[in-house]
């Protein structure tokens, strides 16, 4: 198909379309005559997918060509995670994070498989530096219930065992660190709001949703 | 105390702390003199809470603004929760959103007391079309454990009920859904190290991290 023709099947504008090229994201299209080329489904399904890291995971462009570049390589299943995690996580120095606030968290996750500079493992000292520096504290255990609560979503790394070939199981480890933060986040406010109505009663004056409550 | 000492305590330039009383998330000092103000530990407080939902929570100063302002209020618990809900999620028109992927949201949580406008629900039915536009799917179930998994942590309200007056339990709500997005993504970077080594061992060859693995 022609440029007008791939712009219409992504939904996407062609001057979006070109800029995405010339940040190396989506490939070329076939040369196909003087000032022509021609695109296929790849380009379509490529599309989608650097909409969906940037607009509903987050990303910036610099981050999706990260990621991108790690689906077009030949990186290993596990390096392509490592990959996705150090794209979606802030780079952090250890040597800047308080060294009481990484022994609890190795406290906390003790018995996992985790190489010390598992960006995970810095932010999650960050944040208890963080929740502390601000007055809150951890006095009913619920940090020991969000790590909890993370193994169990981490076990869908199931799915990538029902793909069939390198290539989707890789795209499947992107879209699933990437989009999984995003549906996960999304599940807590819907539970939030189940569990506080279940506590609290429905707010008296709900501020910015007129509609009924579903039943 | 004076201007310089607060930046001292807070560690925050002088010139950032002007910036957030220009934009009205510090509060003046108080008058002490011709051109003099003093400051007092809750502007230390304060800005510990800022640089919080700035640096670690990855809120814009103007998202900060909304949050500190209902802090400010006398918004009622649930109606803090909305605030704090909305701001940490776009703003999604129902209306833009794919019909079938709302409802397959709604049978996932069905029996969740929810408002049709809940931040979550409209957000995890766009997660849900994103997943399927890029060729992924649920064929494992595992958004089923997501929402399992989002329950165990919404139950971190429990922790409001431990703060003994108004103003600490409303700051527990703010920093509890600022920072919980933070823990939680934090700890599931490390639970997927954790299960990808476990089922398919260490990476070769880390791309990032040549330290050992802790044992």
């Amino acid at each position: 198909m022609r440029m007008a023709e791939l712009s219409a099947a992504a939904g996407i504008p062609v001057a979006t379309i070109k800029y995405y090229m010339r940040e190396g994201i989506l490939p070329a299209g076939e040369h196909s005559g003087p000032n022509q080329a021609s695109y296929g489904d790849s380009h379509v399904r490529r599309l989608r997918l650097i909409r969906g890291l940037i607009d509903v995971g987050g990303l910036s462009v610099a981050a999706t060509r990260r990621v991108i570049d790690a689906i077009d390589s030949d990186h290993t299943l596990a390096e392509t995670f490592d990959v996705a995690q150090r794209t979606v996580s802030d780079e952090l120095d250890p040597a800047s994070l308080d060294p009481a606030a990484l022994h609890r968290i190795d406290d906390l996750l003790a018995g996992w498989h985790l190489y010390p500079g598992n960006p995970g493992r810095l932010a999650a000292a960050r944040v208890l530096t963080t929740f502390e520096s601000v007055g809150q504290s951890d006095e009913r255990g619920w940090f020991r219930r969000y790590a909890e609560a993370a193994l169990i979503v981490a076990e869908d790394l199931d799915e990538i065992d029902a793909r069939d070939d390198r290539d989707s199981k890789v795209e499947t480890v992107i879209v699933g660190t990437v989009l999984g933060d995003a549906l996960f986040a999304a599940l807590r406010r819907a539970a939030q709001e189940h569990v506080t109505t279940k506590r609290y009663g429905a707010p008296q004056s709900p501020i910015a949703h007129p509609q009924k409550p579903r039943e």
